[in-house]
């Protein structure tokens, strides 16, 4: 193991979202304070587990559509009227199609034990992911990351980060480029975070730095997660995510995108028709005009593969 | 002109640098404080000015390039040893050759009317740089522009800003979208700053969402500066604009660099030639491991044209 390793620790699915029915109550660890501080965040309602959403307090597609299983069972442990809990918690962020997916999948049997069972599912969907995703990694592989497609997103093992830490399991891994990812800065807080605490070597970049880095040789892949995926595999991500494909490209570097099945919306036929949120402009910049696009749509033709628990599939 | 425009008012070179004989002094406008505070930073000798050049008191190559004539000016007004003075003044930034040119220029005649005129010359240029990038915008440009090619980095009028202002000045400019330019928010600080200024629309975006941008056809035109050029056309600049280069290739935008003939050093054959500034890894985060290299060199064969202020050149 890395130098350090007697930091090395666990990140536990229940360490980053869970329902205690003692209260009952959804318990978030607060991803907006991180790396500084491990704070838990308490959600009392449906209505407060969709303000966390909103707020970030847990974001990453995947997380989010845990988040709000265990908000919808914790309205029905609280006796709240369902579809209201459910309108608020699917209207809580706009890209992520895991939302409306862990709320159709509740909606039989919106208790504690079905939202549970869908976070084990997202766990053990996350470890074949990056199975498959690790079988794309050649020995010393240098890899490249956007944003937190890791445990924090997932809640649990992660998606791109799930790639990466079984790549280094398998001693195939030499190091990680974090891009910093502005502008809340989930690489330079979150996935540097995840990467610290499994022991892999890692290094945080402005996001602009990629292409350099690509010039120099220094970046033999680009592994991210999405958001949601369209039918055709035009796939939504973090802003910069396009750009990254883009440079990617033109350096003949793969770019992977590991994501569960359920980021698949089979109903959208391009990325065309994938809204893509537009955050507050203070996240920018509170002093000038700015405009703050949270994702963009990257091509599949941009994509050597999409990775899900499925398989390796090619666009 | 926009609306605001009663804000609207001129920056002048002395407000950025300037000699003062009674002292003697060195004064810099301090853009480390920009936007939120206009405040003058005072250098009493010329290891003083070396250190705010380090400190990026004063950036952008040019304005390095007259702020180092002042301190050697300044050292002679003194009495110092000058060989010292321009030592010190050579080794505060290693990327822009700008500044050994302009401690050239000064050898033979280091007094402060040679540094006043050296100052004069450079804003000159801006101007005709100017006109002469102007005439590649068509009625009603979007340009993209990043970090900081403005009259803060040219100690006047500034390069690829001073097009921006030429063009809007003829009615040819309809929107500057700044790349925030981490990790030091040169665009987000200091061109968001110059724009609002000078009255011009713009809007600050992270600089992962340029790609995004491109993509959704709101570009015509990338304009940016450089802080060195070698002899064939490649182009050193600050990190981000490599990336955007591609970018804009990909989209079939035009990118354009705009800088003075001082910029191009003729004596390093090709960009593999240029030294990159690794700066410090705490401006991108003090966290976790980082690097920051400070610039980028984009292959001539990715810039439209090369804009001094004797013409038009493409690589």
């Amino acid at each position: 193991m890395a130098i350090g390793s007697n930091l090395v620790r666990e990140l536990r699915p229940e360490d980053i979202v869970r329902l205690e029915e003692d209260g009952p109550r959804v318990v978030l660890l607060d991803q907006r304070r991180l790396p500084d501080e491990e704070v838990e965040f308490v959600c009392s309602s449906a209505a407060e587990v969709a303000d966390a959403i909103r707020a970030m307090v847990v974001r990453g597609a995947p997380a989010i559509g845990v988040a709000a299983a265990y908000g919808l069972a914790l309205a029905a442990l609280r006796g709240d009227d369902l579809e209201t809990a459910e309108r608020l918690l699917a209207a809580s962020r706009p890209t992520a199609v895991n939302l409306s997916w862990a709320l159709a999948e509740m909606r039989s049997d919106p208790t504690a034990e079905r939202a549970r069972a869908l976070h084990a599912e997202e766990v053990d969907r996350c470890r074949r992911m990056a199975a498959h995703a690790a079988d794309l990694f050649g020995p010393g592989t240098r890899a490249l990351t956007h944003c937190n497609a890791g445990g924090l997103a997932t809640g649990g093992y992660g998606s791109a980060v799930g790639a990466l830490r079984t790549a280094w399991e398998r001693g195939l891994l030499a190091h990680v480029l974090v891009d910093e990812t502005r502008p809340l800065l989930q690489g330079a807080r979150l996935t540097a975070w995840e990467l610290e605490t499994a022991g892999i070597p890692h290094t945080v970049i402005a996001d602009s730095a990629a292409g350099s880095m690509m010039a120099r040789g220094e970046v033999d892949l680009v592994v991210t997660g999405a958001d949601r995926i369209a039918a055709n595999g035009d796939t939504a991500n973090k802003i910069g995510t396009y750009g990254l494909a883009v440079l990617a490209a033109h350096h003949r570097i793969p770019l992977y995108v590991v994501a569960p099945t359920s980021t698949v919306d089979r109903a959208t036929p391009t990325g065309a028709e994938i809204p893509i949120e537009e955050r507050a402009a203070a996240e920018v910049t509170a002093r000038f005009p700015a405009r703050n696009p949270a994702f963009d749509v990257t091509p599949a033709a941009l994509i050597a593969a999409i990775v899900t628990e499925d398989g390796v599939w090619t666009p």
